[in-house]
């Protein structure tokens, strides 16, 4: 049974994401209402500068007003693609307390702001929806929310940050350098002019934030996620990985503790084994594994970014809550009862690999031993290289909170005959 | 706010995923009611045989009249794990009578009745929910009926019998054969004492009638399947498969035919090439590759059976349709509004590798140069190699349709100069 009245959909955005989500709303109109229940209408399309609309989006449904369209009276639903905090937190209030849901892609403000978002969002008996948000198409926040529902999820171990994906790979595969491969990144359009958001790791954070609040039924901010970049691996960490039987990858890591009684959520790079379903996730494929009680393990892979496979996430939201609108009602709000704390990085049990050049003399072992010792971390395995008077000492240690291992690296740097700590590095996923 | 009328669910079915469906309900009762929104009550479990029921399900609510706990009048929801067409099937639509919405495992019913079983939840008002039917814990109906619901699925390729798949990584790693291999799966509990579920591609071909239902909008029954099983896969085959850089896997393919207007479903042996992400996925391990219009490429991967897993996806759907219930509606139906028919396997387009046993002089590949072209079949490569007065031939085609290849083999065999037909095997995922 269609109902006739259309629902009205005001789209706030449309730059690369945005036009294509106008394409497919006119392109494949008929499959949208057959799948909703009832057609689904572009009302309107904000956006800053009609002078760059692209060609197909209709010109007399653009505004350059997003407030008044928002406010207009007769949108069922808002599609927010603009990205960052403001205008886009403002506009998505105002919509719902217009009695619109949003479906929105804008990882930063959720991040940042989510909870007060869903907060509003229920208040006003409205739908949030945002898969787009965190790697592209891969449907990855419906799974986590409603396929595990049932189940504990007690690790997310994620590629989420495609630009980076493919400047690591490049340095893998080809051995380049960081700067050689952000070079070819920038000029093939997988990074930004500006690729600070990428490299250093805050784009991946962000996401990082909002998979563990998800994961765990708790509330993860921004500034509770662990950040480290990945400008500073070098071609030498890629050799000694494959030493390891490794690659390295930039991972979005969210844990529950061991004693299940807090969680924590960073971001850097890590060795992981070749033989992890991550290791062989190429160019700018995004994909996230998970780890649940009963579930095992879980791997999503696909396109983390673009503007078709963007769209293509929205558009599933879309779908959703227009049939939930139809339906008169709304679906899963935020889920934060555990509200289980968030642990520093000190806390973080994992695993370091060292690259240490030492003096090439006896008793240097003895002594970069005795430092593990007095740190109570323990070594799982020690490689000696000479070459040329000096040697190269690399050590793997077994798991230890991150706060000692930091420490014994500390520790290490003070010691006469480490000339210099030429590399860290953690080493995950096994 | 929660509402404290538990909602009261009857489980069906004890055995291996049943008692860990009992075990979760009891042990994860407080998060399942936190994330429901509503206490979730196991109200009674109906088996066959009361003395074999595990030790930790509660004794109490044990009974051996399903019929009887399904009427019962306070039931909100049904849990099927009994598996097969009778009782399951009576069982279920007796429980939408009674209101009561279903979360069923059962691949083969759904398979055979799903278009009337859904119906029948419509006509009451109740959902019917069934992610563990496909792959295990691997969240993939709900990614492909919602999260793609914006977007056009082309192409399902997916791995989704584990017991197959363990055999044949075991034949590839290990250089076994096939029943070298089956006697290992089965020792270690991957096959069953008759595993011809499993190896004839009964059990796949239910999964992609599904599957391919799902994602093309239409209905797709058992008998549309063309189904081939792997029991014939040799050593030969996969020394073949890696001179061609390949691997062989039991694929479920469902194919939207390029001009839009059909769709196939098979389930057959297939050489892909081992960088095609499904080309890596291990033992007993399910995968499934999805190729959206807008999305791209997708893979979704994880444990195809088991327990834990199944159980993990039947307590996904258990907290969805217990939220429904809290919210008074359901969740979406059956979408097969595209009524798309499904071609016979002559219709499908495909390759063949296919290795001939052929007389060791000049004229041969002329001859069989020349079958080939008088059936419209253009060859890719061919690949000659001599052995005491036999020699072999090695023919890979370029893409025909699949009654052109097969008449072109039978074509082959007439020939006086062909000895024999070594091997046929379609190459996919390229």
């Amino acid at each position: 049974m269609m109902r006739t009245r259309p629902l009205k959909v005001a789209l706030l955005g449309c730059g690369v994401v945005g036009s294509e989500v106008a394409r497919i709303m006119t392109t494949h109109a008929d499959d949208l209402a057959a799948r909703v229940g009832a057609p689904v209408e572009l009302a309107g399309i904000a956006v800053r500068r009609p002078d760059r609309v692209r060609a197909g989006v209709p010109a007399e449904l653009v505004t350059t007003d997003a407030t008044a369209l928002v406010k207009r009276g007769d949108i069922d639903v808002v599609v927010e693609v603009i990205g960052g905090i403001e205008p886009a937190r403002t506009l998505i209030t105002t919509a719902f307390e217009h009695g619109a849901s949003v479906v929105s892609a804008n990882k930063a403000l959720l991040a940042q702001g989510g909870a007060e978002l869903h907060a509003a969002a229920e208040t006003h008996g409205t739908d949030l929806y945002y898969e787009a948000a965190v790697a592209g198409a891969i449907p990855l926040i419906r799974p986590l929310r409603e396929s595990l529902a049932g189940d504990k999820v007690n690790r997310v171990l994620g590629i989420v940050n495609g630009t980076t994906n493919f400047i690591l790979d490049k340095m893998d595969t080809s051995g380049a350098g960081y700067s050689e491969a952000l070079d070819e990144a920038t000029a093939l359009g997988y990074a930004e002019a500006d690729p600070t958001a990428d490299v250093e790791g805050f784009d991946a954070a962000a996401k990082a934030a909002i998979l563990a609040g998800i994961a765990f039924h708790t509330r993860v901010r921004l500034d509770d996620v662990h950040r480290e970049g990945m400008t500073e691996v070098t071609s030498a960490d890629f050799a000694s990985a494959k030493q390891m039987g490794c690659t390295i990858k930039l991972l979005a890591i969210c844990e529950r503790a061991e004693d299940g009684k807090s969680v924590t959520a960073r971001v850097h790079p890590a060795m992981i084994p070749l033989s992890h379903p991550l290791a062989s996730v190429r160019e700018a494929y995004n994909a996230v594994f998970v780890e649940a009680e009963a579930a095992g393990q879980l791997m999503f892979y696909g396109p983390g970014a673009g503007g078709s496979p963007t769209a293509s996430a929205v558009l599933g939201d879309l779908v959703a809550v227009c049939r939930n609108k139809v339906a008169e009602t709304t679906g899963p709000g935020e889920s934060a009862y555990t509200r289980l704390p968030v642990s520093p990085m000190g806390e973080v049990v994992t695993r370091y690999h060292i690259s240490l050049d030492v003096a090439d003399k006896p008793g240097v072992l003895a002594q970069v031993a005795t430092v593990f010792a007095e740190h109570g971390v323990s070594i799982d395995t020690v490689r000696q290289q000479g070459k040329d008077g000096e040697a190269s000492l690399v050590v793997v240690t077994h798991r230890a909170a991150d706060a000692a291992l930091q420490a014994t690296v500390g520790a290490l740097r003070k010691l006469d005959t480490v000339r210099g700590v030429a590399s860290i590095m953690r080493v995950e996923g096994e």
